[in-house]
């Protein structure tokens, strides 16, 4: 267990307000837990004031003896309600806010008309993007922690090895593999941000199970137990010959890994295994276009063009009419971070210290589903990865 | 893996319209998982527009095929984004909606503002009070998945009287029983329906830790496994003589459970014996109270009234200063669903078909926590017990 340094957290702060000033913002109130947890240092009930300049403020209705233990912050206050908070400003000096960030595309609406009866003259503009921005370029604390996520997944990856036998069902493979992942540390929960997205550890599947689609916005789906919850791993049987995917998250102190690899017992039909050395060389391709400058888009249109000239037009991140429109993801407390390798993001640049999961798929409905992930890391010294397993197929006898 | 019958979509779609009259809406959009999956049968990204009357209509974007597969509904249609709202329904011949429900208590304001924008000169009202007026009253299907998730609670239950010993780890045992949970079938994730809850299969710990307070609304908190997930299972090691506390959720076709027991190996202190004691006390007063009319904050004056004639008033659902206000919740494809055994909710009253978990708790610090759930509904027969595990105290030797 560990706390995020007291430095770490002033300058997170410091970033932000300088965003803030760019967005002429007279402050920014955050509330959500992933970005709580990465400006306070713990998840614990509570508002973050950001002023444009000097100390924030994080008040806390329910723990506050924890968050004081966990934070290094130097203001941690008690406080009941968001009534609370203009008092709480005057207290320290601070003004009264006229143009406010919030987290909109998280708060709910109920929670936002609160805010807006507390200062029915203000104009609330969405922080979220700001907040994305800071928490996009990983320190080298945070790299550490994403190493030991890495880490965790490799260990599951080595295990999936032992275990794979055509008869066992994806749902016992997939409880299998969290078991290892539970006891290496795994603290369960896997955070995405965006609205009414929902993940457990991985997604399991082998086979046709792997190419039914589903509501998530990944490339793969799967059956899921039921229809309450439809993705990942079903009660289908491993069978021989057959792809098995393991797309598993690690999960260390809170930052997360992203690993893909394919398992089969026997050897895979030949479209599958071109299909999977396709899926290789264009992971060969990214890491050779991925530099300071270039953009999230322009990783995104040149990996997509090279897997409709290799054939896959109708294939790849999703089978024909359930394709998404990304390759890669940015990941760090969340799955779903800054840089999105996304069709359309044309103006956002690769930086310094970018940390992504880039992970090429195809689908071939009625038969299956392969690809390769992996966690990279833009360092000073160019593309690094972070998660070691090797990549390459491994076959089961 | 069951599929909810055509007629019983049908009946929870007609007591909403029979609730939006009374509300006086033209229609209610509903967006967010939990309530799709109730009103739809399955969860696909989508809008399900329900008109004051007549048929609803299920418009998804991702995946409309699997929707029509999973779905009860008659009308189930491929869109794009909310700009299709409009010509849909004037193909239906559905009129311009005025008085709008949504899900305000879930949706983020971000998304809100795009149907403000499709409808400028609509009222938009809170739909969730209505909602959660219809998924409170639970079907005899309903009743069956709920059976089976505690039924497998039970398992659970079982397995941690086989397996827990001195010197093993709280996050050892969590991984042991999560394990047993997803062989059988559990889903993994557990829906909570607050803004920024968070839950994972269970709390489970031993000792001091169990009387550690956290950021969950919940009587219990745990240390858990770092800052950024400050509940449940930690690495203290179970000592003798001390109380193991599993609050788990069962998790069935994405119907849940909910059940607390304790565990000593040896004797527990005489104050934590006569504590659990105690809230078998409170157990058996409530099973007295409970009957159709009785209202959800008198269930709770009165239980928590005999607490504090005990001696608790410092202990009860918390330890001081982090005392939580309820003392049971509703739980269905939620874990925090009507009825809430509740402070202040005097106008609330009970109903056939409601099922909840009472959960009266003690909190010690510096020394552990102790108490009993179960999971009840109240039939037309009376109340009855849906988890099946015996109560008593597991002293293991």
């Amino acid at each position: 267990m560990r706390l995020t340094p007291a430095v770490e957290l002033e300058y997170r702060c410091k970033k932000l307000q300088d965003y803030m000033l760019e967005a002429s913002l007279d402050a920014v109130i955050i509330i959500q837990n992933a970005d709580l947890f990465y400006f306070t240092g713990t998840v614990q009930k509570g508002n973050l004031y950001v002023p444009a300049s000097g100390q924030p403020l994080f008040m806390v209705r329910k723990e506050v003896g924890r968050a004081r233990m966990e934070s290094g912050l130097k203001e941690v206050l008690p406080f009941e309600s968001i009534k609370d908070i203009p008092p709480i400003l005057s207290k320290y000096g601070y003004g009264v806010p006229q143009r406010i960030g919030l987290e909109l595309d998280v708060l709910p609406v109920n929670f936002y008309r609160r805010y807006q009866e507390l200062y029915p003259n203000a104009v609330f503009v969405d922080a979220t993007p700001l907040i994305r921005r800071v928490r996009m370029i990983k320190s080298k604390y945070e790299i550490h922690l994403l190493k030991d996520a890495a880490d965790q997944v490799d260990r599951v990856y080595q295990r999936a090895k032992e275990i794979i036998a055509v008869g066992m069902t994806d749902l016992e493979l997939a409880a299998e593999l969290e078991y290892i992942a539970r006891k290496d540390g795994h603290q369960g929960l896997i955070r995405m941000r965006a609205f009414n997205s929902e993940l457990f550890y991985a997604q399991i599947f082998s086979g046709t199970d792997s190419a039914v689609p589903g509501y998530p916005d990944t490339p793969l789906g799967g059956m899921g137990l039921n229809p309450s919850f439809g993705q990942g791993a079903g009660l289908k049987r491993i069978e021989a010959n057959e792809m098995v995917i393991i797309d598993f998250a690690g999960c260390a102190d809170g930052y997360l890994s992203d690993l893909t690899r394919i398992f089969s017992v026997g050897q895979p039909s030949e479209l599958m295994k071109k299909a999977f050395d396709d899926m290789l060389e264009i992971q060969e391709l990214m890491t050779s276009i991925v530099e300071v400058g270039v953009s999230w888009g322009e990783i995104y249109d040149r990996c997509s063009a090279m897997a409709v000239e290799m054939g896959y037009g109708d294939n790849f991140m999703g089978a024909k009419g359930s394709q998404v429109s990304f390759i890669g993801h940015g990941l760090g407390i969340e799955i779903d971070e800054y840089p999105f390798i996304a069709r359309g993001f044309n103006n956002m640049l690769m930086e310094t210290g970018m940390v992504f999961a880039f992970e090429p798929k195809v689908v071939f409905p009625g038969e299956g589903a392969v690809g390769i992930e992996n966690t990279f890391y833009l360092s000073n010294e160019g593309l690094k990865r972070l998660t070691r397993s090797s990549d390459e197929l491994v076959i089961l006898v």
